[in-house]
């Protein structure tokens, strides 16, 4: 364990991992959930008005931001007097027959998708969340996190308010109801105000859709039409599917309230400088999604190129790791004029009910997703680019499967730095103590993945290469740099999670 | 349309019926869904302490209560430290796997099944409710109504309450939390205080199981134990199946604490006249249940002895409408000394999903349930007991089925009053104006029947046959004398479903 | 263990069993599927020519045979060039849905049920068969059991034949094809003459509907009329249920070809004498079904009353164990004139899935069937009247919860001889050494029911209350009379299963 | 329509459909079904014996071989004793739980994944098939099609044999059971000396696994060792997966018998020339197959840079479409210098209930499964590089896709002649009316697809990117040259389905 956390840059480890032979484990486990990346994106939000077949459209919408969340989804729709909703564990494609879009009606509705992972997936917490209050029927669809949601749950319990779930979410909606104002995009603005931390929120009423993105613009928001009606959804990839058109990214600050007599904007929260999440860019988001004016492909490429500028390798190829890495790869092999090749194949079929058989299959986890082509690695030097390292648990299998297909030297590059901090704004990351480059030197990394070399970009390459020179974005994840204040002691850690009841 | 209610009594038909020559209809419409019963009994609930399989008691309970509701099923179980549930749509059987039940630790729990319509059947009135709030978590699941539901609802609303189900047992949830009191069984106390209504409830939190049963012990609820743990359930049947022994009925408005050490009993509300539902008796109830120190199938049968007295029959036999007209029809036979046969045979394979084809087939509905034995009605005068006649159409059904048969004549024997009021306190009655006894003159009745005669049990003999004869009992279902005030101007008419969204 | 089988007659265990103090149980197990019938009917046939709904007549008309079988289902329809057919593990309600229905088309079909066991539940031996060979298609239903399908099959698979069930159906159905006649009736014929044993047999070809009985008639088959169409199928309430009118029973040895020119009506085998199963009427029919001119019902009542002239018992109390008791216990309640009463309730909610926890109730598998109703056996003298006793497991446990409840005697009454011989015809009986009348004697059964008297029905006592006084009857469980002679050495045992593999 | 078919080579439209205005469409209709990839292959097999957990394997191996098949999935094993079965509609880690797999012991078993189509998509075929014959029980798993399984067929409806499916592969079975030599593999010998066409086999028995070839190797067969046990399976990448190792291919005509005793191999049949299909290379297998000594990605990679070479475009960057087309993609960027850009995102999340909405979008097919990155291709010269074009009707929508996205030319490369021939050895291609191929020329073709420039592969150019410089291929598809003799007369349509039943 080293005090200070590893530092973006070189690590040549070939004297010591010559061969292949990994060096001594530095106090790591092999993860037992690899069949799952190791990152996992909160959510994804959508939302329609004007259209006659809003709930089509949602269902769609939420079908092109599955790689958002593949936990649960769910579509409220509102046919002028009623809010119906369905929301279920699984994905999209699965939960949604005709059957029960024929029961959605209505030209407004708004959907979400949720992340999965084994501990935490619950029914109870999946969206929109849909309740009567006193002004009637409200759904809510929430992307990000709050930092203050154990407080302000601690206090809306002392005044008497029950929890069904254990998403922040809830706190947002007891606020509103709570609220003293008459209308609703007012009771959602005095709710809004008391709560910090990243959020992008539409909101389905009887007759409205309101999309709400939080001062920092932590979380991407996209304003869009379809003939006849207006969008807002978290990426814009969902309008090309529906054939939209993007009109805007949503302001951060902005509420956008839309209804029959069109879409009123306005910027109710005192300014603040805009966070947007840098690691959108780096792996969450769509390749063929678009923020702050460059498709995230071109970024990716970029960072691609750059990371070769800061990190060379003398190799034979350049393999990306599917299928996040395509890009970056692309942009490290056009930039040192190594050849790009597919070295990793991957399986989609990987279905939630895969089932580990209980043997001895070594790098199991890794195996069901990734297959590495022997032809093209062999007798090869292999310059391997990733998005990022989170465990390093996933990167030592695939060293191991790249060395064992023949591979001569593997040298890995990262096209972002080091994950040294946890996120708290809606992205699943580990404890800091999980991160591998919060707790391990560059070399201690190298030896881990057994990789002959390692380069990380620097965070300064990362601003480079993303819109704006990388003026107003958050990234915490890399510098610990948390520009909206926690409020919890031990900010090493993850944000408590609510203490509640489960639901199985 | 007659101007006052059908008075108990007789109604010979003869001259107008002979032949099996049906009536005019006096404006009644056949109803839809005859396939389910047209009474439904709310819920049935059940809870245990003090036993290391707690959850798989409940499931036994719950299964052995069933026939109080097959919309949905609900158990929560308390592992110490959360309280874990699982609720679905469904039947009992068909909802927990051993798998679900092994994900529900802990030595006590509680659980709930819930009648099934098919309007109102959604998943988000499912119970147990669970709930988070100020003080930890808590389960709750009811049988019963709520008379002031809708006044408490739109106030705590306007104190900023929400709602996440149309299901009044919500409104007491919401008053538990907001009192400002320390122990959970105050905080009850507390919020039941400003209820007022029909309610059977056993609570869940942490380390304790609590049952309360409203002043006038509209709804029933036992106390019981078992080795080495205490049981609160809606019957003694389920003890029975648990091999638990029966203590005696929790009292009216009596609350019981059960926890490590034991049970605590307490009278906490003012005290009114006991008012427990005299149809748990004539129908509800499963027939090896005791109340009031009588087993319910000898108060049928008691029931029907008085039929017999009060409205006899000349004929041949005495057959009953299985299952629930059983007893009573034996009490006639023995009273009356007509030989007793089971001349309609009941398929008990009726599923939820039984698909009504699209073809002529008469009487249809009734058909599914029930077939008449040619041999034993064929040439025979019989006298048909049935326990009730709500809307009619579906005794219509019986008496066309019969007289099909070749029965001579038919005399109808009901072994309660005419159904002349809907039941706010906890039972789906139709509306007053779907009530044949309210709208239609004995005579009409029995035309529309097609009956060569009807008799209905006074209200004075059903008092005779049940437990302290007959006082201390609600039949406003009978005779409108609703002992606990409503808060609806009309009170003619159902009470008003909560407005809200829809859980599809 | 004695040399020679009970004997109808009386025992009287009075001194031994006082108390109610089990005997000495005389080396048997309780059974660990007490949770299903000790008997299991083979199967229900129904098939319809002429209606425009064809596929939803047999559906409903599954449904009213659905008691001959709970562990599969099928339907096969023809719409005039092609069978197309669903079938599945379930029942009848379960497996079709509106969607499944509407791609059975044509206007004529034929379904199937089968019975439920856990050990041999396969989807490949679900019915109807559907094979293509050389004149087209054929679909198959089967009730009954062949007695020579083993030699059959191995010498079809000497000559080449295959098999993908492990049902003695699918000899016929090679037969057929390997027959090297013309027409498709002469190719049955053809066939059935190869085969001994019991077969109640429906066909379906593209244009035809077929009905056979095997010369002895051992299963029922029932002949009736639709508007429009024609029916054959296992007992007459499936005609009552779909309205339809019975016509006749098949004649034992009889075939009858339906299609758009009518019924055409053969006897192609050699006459032998009848032998209806008498069982049927004992226990496996429907009461309200008609066989021989009686209904069901009565036959069992008359069994009842004989029952009580054989062996009178001095008693308070009659009581059947539901449901098939009932009739017999209401005619040993008329011919002993001691009181009926309904002192066991039965629960129906019994679902496939049912959960036996893992946890000490005693008598578990029957509580969960029948519950005890207290008040009424308390402090009496009870007799139980049942249809039969196979292994003697089941009425143990009933006998325990009745002396539990307080019972002061309790006299089993039987009304049906000893079953002391497997039956080799169709009906899941288990082998000789399983069946405790074969096994043990009076005194002994009676010892281990713990019963104060236990008293069997005569054979000669059996045979009056038939109709044609018994003549024609298969009685072979009860005399070890096989009429239809056996091809397996060891007579004593179960026909072979056919080997072969499992599908799961 | 023209008479002769398109010949390989260019053709430059850039007049015509500049400015990306379509031309006159040809006479085709856009697909229905493009959601769907053009060309199915039919199956993928796998077997195993010597390892404990063979259905482990199996189900592995499957899973390794989902693209191969994605309409239903089976495994066999056999216990020593019996061969027990599960086979089910849908993808394998679906199909298999642990429950079921836990259910398939023994060690040896063999799986089969087939291929989905919505039409002909029954359990009735699915595979492994399991029959009962006169040497005990035997399992198949077939991948090809044979050509005179109908006049097979025939023969054997005449001599009596019954079909339950109306795939080629009984014929198999029925021929090895009416064999009449002594061992199973003389009988598999037997009865594949009769049958003609593509198949290659895995069986089992009790106690062996067996695997044959078609002597002239058309389809794939692959023969591996893990730790104690054999394997055979469609294609190494299976191997890969469970860590086993590739011993060779199994010869053409060629059968492994694995047992107890190890592995013996005989080449029963007469030899002929090999025909590996080279389609396997162009499309099928997967990347990181080996086939003939050259993984799969690399020939593809070789036809990438041949293209180039053959058919140039003068443009901005490469794009493929994905996944099939990256490797061919690669090599034509390689080899022209031309930027290679992942231009079509690839959604992987297409489930098989993924409903197509009621609406108008346009092209709505691929959009559920590509989009394009805007600025990828906008304002560029636009290479496409696809594998083969079948229908023409995805390519078309593809194109449109591109050019809304701005793209200045898009020229189309395909790395594989024109389709010009239905293939009747197991890839499930369309009749040859439906193959544009066949039925346009290459102007039209480059006219209906909307592209600036169409340049398809010279066959010639194939065969020297293949192993073995293209000798020993079956290439009919492309050149109508069946080197294994059809029985149909009109050889420009589908070999006829057989007729038969239809399971649902």
């Amino acid at each position: 364990m080293t005090g200070s956390p590893v530092r973006p840059g070189f690590a040549n480890g070939r004297e010591k991992n010559a061969g292949g032979r990994p060096g001594a484990d530095p106090g790591l486990q092999d993860g037992a959930t690899a069949m799952f990346p190791e990152i996992h994106e909160e959510c994804g939000v959508f939302g329609v008005l004007g259209h006659p077949e809003a709930a089509n459209l949602v269902y769609l919408g939420l079908y092109a931001l599955q790689h958002r969340g593949q936990e649960s989804a769910g579509i409220a729709s509102s046919d002028g007097e009623r809010i119906i909703f369905h929301k279920q564990m699984g994905v999209v494609a699965d939960i949604f027959s005709e059957d029960i879009l024929a029961k959605l009606p209505g030209n407004l509705a708004i959907g979400h998708v949720r992340y999965s992972t084994a501990g935490t997936s619950e029914l109870k917490n999946a969206q929109p969340f849909v309740v009567d209050f006193e002004s009637g029927s409200i759904a809510i669809a929430h992307n990000g996190n709050l930092v203050n949601a154990q407080r302000l749950k601690n206090e809306l319990e002392v005044q008497g308010s029950i929890f069904q779930s254990t998403m922040d979410t809830e706190v947002i909606i007891h606020l509103i109801a709570r609220s003293r104002l008459d209308r609703i995009e007012d009771r959602i603005v005095d709710a809004l105000s008391r709560v910090r931390g990243a959020y992008s929120l539409v909101f389905l009423t009887r007759d409205k859709l309101i999309g709400v993105r939080d001062p920092h613009g932590i979380r991407p928001l996209v304003f869009g039409k379809i003939k006849g009606g207006h969008v807002l959804c978290s990426e814009t990839c969902a309008l090309d599917l529906i054939e939209g058109e993007v009109l805007r990214e949503v302001e951060p600050g902005e509420m956008i309230v839309v209804d029959e007599q069109g879409a009123r904007f306005s910027r109710p929260f005192s300014h603040v400088p805009p966070r947007f999440c840098i690691f959108e860019h780096v792996y969450f988001a769509r390749p063929d999604s678009i923020f702050g004016g460059s498709s995230v492909y071109q970024v990716r490429k970029r960072l691609g190129r750059q990371l070769a500028e800061e990190c060379p390798a003398d190799a034979d190829i350049v393999i990306p790791v599917p299928d996040s890495g395509v890009p970056a790869a692309l942009g490290f092999s056009e930039a040192s004029g190594i050849p790009f090749e597919m070295g990793l194949i991957r399986n989609h079929y990987v279905g939630r009910t895969f089932i580990e058989p209980q043997q001895s299959i070594r790098h199991f986890g890794v195996k069901i997703k990734l297959n590495v082509v022997r032809d093209v690695v062999g007798g090869k030097r292999v310059v391997v680019v990733d998005d990022s390292i989170v465990r390093g648990t996933t990167g030592r299998k695939i060293m191991k499967m790249i060395r064992d297909a023949g591979a001569k030297e593997v040298h890995v590059r990262v096209s972002s730095p080091p994950t040294t901090s946890p996120c708290f704004y809606g992205i699943d990351t580990p404890l800091r103590r999980d991160l591998i480059g919060a707790t391990h030197t560059l070399e201690e990394i190298n030896r881990y993945l057994t990789s002959d070399s390692l380069g990380y970009m620097s965070i300064e390459g990362l601003h480079s290469c993303v819109p704006n020179e990388g003026k107003g974005y958050c990234d915490a994840c890399f510098t610990g740099d948390y520009m909206v204040p926690l409020e919890v002691e031990d900010t090493e850690e993850q944000l408590p999670l609510f203490r509640g009841s489960v639901r199985i």
